[in-house]
């Protein structure tokens, strides 16, 4: 079987940012996508903060430019679910469920997921007041009412976030307590316009064209209803690491540990983007670390390195 | 005089990308820039790299669409050259040409330069043929004849990743050794389409539109003249660090060291993009590097962190 240089998995906006500079460096690649490319990204609906795109775009028309820009560059997805990766010597095997490919190097960039919370409303108002994310959408709800649902340190740190952003912030979790750190806990209690609601659970959010309401179930039955324009759901993220977490080195919730330069545990693995751990899961930090991961690839395959 | 929460220093696209960042969290902040905003982007010709933006752009249009944003998000760049900054007590100092300024946090995004050559047409021919970055813009050249200027370790690199995309690769240096490391060296002899030239200093460089032919002088008076479409000058990286040096650590070319959260050796001081050191030297890493910075500075002024 033919050996190629790069097997790049995934095909969001760090895996083709890999691709793009793979492509230029003139590496033999694949570029391996069980689904549709961009990821979730279609799903975003206003993009406000992917630096160089003037605000007011859609995640949509993001995509179509990455779409674009794949054709282009003569890049072609290749639509197989990658199922395992078995690191040899000189040689990476990844495995399909349509054949068995041999590489020099391989990149992850296998994204990650947030957890959903299954209530009424939720997928149905994604992008229209229900956000995974205070960092991406929090401008959106400038001087407006949201509510957080969750209690450990990310919750915590988005209501903090969003305080000062929104009017007024509520706190919904449904157990007894926060799990969030402390000094997270000591802020939360002194900022004036966040209300904490524990042993809460939200059962309901409804609204018209954009969220404008949600109900939440206390633990003594008792039923109330806030009206929020947005729901910030943070209750964690899902990397898509699965079986990778055999072959690299994961943290504790299963993000593949790389270092600046995108090496991973494992000499000729490279992983960039939101199945890594990271200082900020952002697109823009996604395609900047697509880059250095193939840059990275292109060094350990060639042997050599470019500085600048 | 009032506090703000932060000084930007540097209106290319890293500071640019801390501003944004630093809106949408909420902070208070002040972009300096003495010159014009974007750097040297506006310079750029074709821009066919940066993630999002369909290859065939030009940098001129990346600088409109960043203005673009600075006015809707109502960041006016501060047209002030930054003269010292005195971090103390719980604030930093900032001195321009025109006052002092209070800030709580300081992002470093002074940007670099490229050195230059000085010689006839380099000026003329930049974006039209003259380059200073091979990453950037090798795959323009992609089987054409090329020549690069330098000796260290920077310009055999470039010249190695050149020779697989162009026809030929001249590697022009005026001592009689080159300075790079043995085994890029070593590459360079086993790489049949490099011819290397000693003792040879680059004295014109000529062409219509876009250039044609180069013009070199031996040691021992000889012209001698090559044909090529792509001149890539490599003879380093002049960062803007001046009097930054002496409050945070520099590597031993004055680049400012940040670790991944852009955090450099003194409280309250971030750096991103080309001035500090770091893995690839390129527009997308530098706006992902200008984000992290700013979500940095927020965590360091609110005393928490946003860890999605």
């Amino acid at each position: 079987m033919e050996k190629k240089d790069l097997a790049i998995i995934g095909a969001g906006i760090a895996g083709i940012a890999s691709g793009i500079y793979a492509r230029r460096a003139g590496l033999t690649f694949e570029l391996f996508e069980k689904k549709t490319v961009g990821g979730q990204l279609g799903f975003v609906g206003a993009l406000d903060n992917y630096i160089g795109i003037v605000p007011g775009a859609t995640g949509f028309e993001l995509v179509s430019s990455l779409n674009e820009t794949l054709k282009k560059m003569d890049i072609p997805p290749r639509h197989e679910d990658v199922k395992k990766i078995a690191p040899g010597t000189g040689k990476i095997t990844v495995h399909t469920e349509a054949g068995e490919y041999i590489f020099g190097a391989v990149i992850i960039a296998s994204g990650a997921t947030w957890r959903t919370l299954g209530v009424a409303g939720e997928a149905e108002f994604l992008g229209k007041g229900v956000s995974y994310c205070a960092v991406c959408d929090g401008f959106f709800f400038k001087n407006k009412d949201v509510c957080v649902i969750g209690g450990g340190n990310t919750a915590v740190e988005e209501a903090l976030y969003l305080s000062r952003l929104c009017n007024k912030v509520y706190l919904i979790h449904r157990r007894d307590r926060l799990r969030a750190l402390d000094y997270l806990q000591k802020e939360l209690t002194e900022t004036k316009n966040i209300e904490v609601c524990l042993e809460s659970e939200l059962t309901q959010i409804k609204g018209d064209a954009f969220v404008e309401e949600v109900t939440a179930r206390k633990k003594d039955g008792t039923v109330f209803r806030f009206s929020v324009n947005g729901v910030f759901i943070a209750i964690g993220m899902e990397p898509a690491t699965g079986f990778f977490r055999d072959v690299v080195a994961c943290d504790e919730h299963g993000f593949i540990i790389s270092d600046e330069e995108m090496s991973t545990s494992q000499k000729g693995i490279f992983s960039c983007g939101d199945c890594r751990r990271r200082p900020l899961r952002q697109l823009i930090t996604a395609a900047g670390e697509g880059a250095v991961a193939a840059m990275s690839a292109y060094r350990y395959l060639k042997g050599n390195y470019i500085s600048s």
